[in-house]
């Protein structure tokens, strides 16, 4: 039904104008007829997006995963929610080409296995990519949900045009999705990115503890930025509650709030340090700043001023996440298009 | 001259065997007869090889570049020394096929420009590719010390075969050459792996003096474990002297010396886990340890000790180097091989 609507439009114009050309355009629509599911699997909730073939979200979905963070779990409602976007599509499950997931852990894209989330979902060794194209029978692919942030950044975000540059998520964990001669680049283990661990002048702890929020995180990500306001935190200090999250901590310093400030500050200096540290290896020319803390207006702000004041040779540029809480999910999309067309035999390269 | 004592051999074995293969060899040692040059600028010293076009070295000169470190005067020392090496080894001026030199500081390989070196040589922006080319009439090729260091190790070192790896050069100075996907990855801006500046949980400063020693470098490269030894020494916990080099500390340090063991493990600390934020943000599965610090066992050791009771997910593997101080100059020999083939046009990758 939606493929025939797909090929109304050139099938019009090959009648009234009768050129080559729109016959060619013809048979390109009906090759790209169909549809691709992007999905994104985090903490607390799955959010989903179907898309055309041009990648053009058309309709999403989210749900809740509080409570149902085992593999069995997220895979039924992917499954079922693939379901609902096609119904509400009015999309036969013939028009769906392929599906794409962002896990929030250590993914091998080759043999689509979780290798390991972290401590909140804790999967081990999850075939994810065999189950899910088990359960739809379409091509599917799998990545590390930073990985797909930072792929959909490069497609049409931020880092559009940017061969070599790091995405970074922060929110309640801490990641980087580096990009590197216009390709994610994912390391020997899979594991390239994981700065959370990140070990910094100022950072409490060391290496070894996997299964713990790491050094940086304990700074600066969400629950960090909550404890080290906890920690400074006084009633003669501050007519601010003891309980705040980070955004609203780093809200409450944009309207000039001196304990807020200070905050501010102390999570900006570490985050622009981590960001020299990476610099000081990959010397990337961007860093695209994600995530629900990552977004926050005031810390990239506070974090450029630091930046600019050190006047190093090659400083990286910040920019912020054009795509926002969307990034993840339109690298899923543009990801599912490249399993679609990689199926096709179209063979289409990612950049 | 030379070119005919190159042909000798498969010349020979045709008229005595009168096989295909033998003129075929023929051709191939006719057509790879020649020589290439591979220099190492350093501080103290300007090495130099000539090796055939298996990259073979057949003879090395070495000259003090004291008192001589502006690049007219290397450049001087690099044309007489090519000269020197051409009569010793009576070979004619155009058996010479290429030469590629290695520096201390950040070098653009594309347009053959030296953009920086630190502040021990204080270069800035010179074009050493063409003034070598105009000198020497052949292709010359130019790339950071570290770099060519982990070219020759992954060419015929402790690398081989290792598609993703980090080298870390620790001596005065301390820098990585990174490979990637087999290739070496030197940045946005040709600076890559400058980890000297790295900031670590007991590095003293911050970013934005890159005309000094950097906070790691001043911690375990060779001034540093100079420095560090000065501070924590007093004659009644020591009957050492005051003023030792790093590797004579570590020298101590292997035969039981107390104080000297301390400083021992307070470096490969450091090391430790300026290996461990390298890792975070690469996740390379090998780290090949050079340079004259980097090469002692007592710090190779220790460090290992260290990562190994870390026991953490897709630990590195450390390596010593196998090339020790002729890798900078093997990996020279490879890229002036390179460059030889690039311009006769027979377009031999890297790797």
């Amino acid at each position: 039904m939606l493929d025939n609507n797909g090929k109304a439009g050139p099938e019009r114009m090959q009648i009234e104008n009768g050129k080559i050309a729109d016959v060619h355009s013809n048979a390109v629509a009906e090759k790209q007829s169909g549809y691709v599911v992007g999905v994104d699997v985090g903490g607390t909730s799955l959010r989903m997006a179907l898309a055309d073939m041009t990648g053009t979200p058309l309709i999403k979905s989210s749900t809740s995963t509080v409570g149902l963070r085992g593999p069995d779990a997220v895979l039924g409602l992917i499954v079922d929610g693939v379901r609902n976007l096609l119904t509400q599509a009015a999309a036969a499950p013939e028009a769906l080409k392929s599906i794409a997931v962002g896990v929030p852990g250590v993914t091998n894209t080759e043999d689509g296995v979780v290798i390991a989330t972290s401590y909140l979902m804790g999967w081990r060794n999850v075939p994810l990519k065999a189950l899910l194209e088990n359960e739809l029978h379409i091509p599917a692919a799998i990545d590390n949900d930073v990985n797909l942030a930072a792929i959909g950044e490069s497609w049409v975000g931020s880092a559009k045009g940017s061969q070599d540059f790091v995405f970074l998520a922060i929110g309640t964990g801490i990641g980087a999705g580096i990009v590197l001669n216009g390709r994610p680049y994912r390391g020997s283990c899979w594991a390239a990115g994981e700065i959370g661990y990140m070990l910094l002048p100022g950072t409490v702890g060391g290496p070894g503890k996997s299964h713990e929020p790491g050094p940086l995180e304990s700074m600066i990500g969400g629950e960090g930025i909550r404890e080290q306001w906890r920690r400074i935190w006084s009633a003669d200090k501050t007519s601010l509650p003891q309980e705040l999250t980070a955004t609203e901590i780093f809200d409450h310093a944009l309207r000039g709030e001196a304990l807020a400030q200070t905050l501010l500050q102390e999570s900006a200096s570490m985050l622009a340090h981590a960001i020299y540290n990476i610099s000081l290896v990959l010397n990337c020319s961007l860093f695209v700043l994600g995530g629900s803390i990552g977004l926050h207006p005031a810390l990239r702000d506070a974090v450029q001023s630091i930046v600019d004041e050190w006047n190093i040779r090659a400083c990286p540029r910040l920019a912020a996440s054009a795509l926002g809480t969307e990034a993840q999910l339109l690298g899923a999309i543009r990801t599912a298009l490249d399993a679609a067309h990689a199926s096709s035999g179209a063979g289409v390269a990612r950049n």
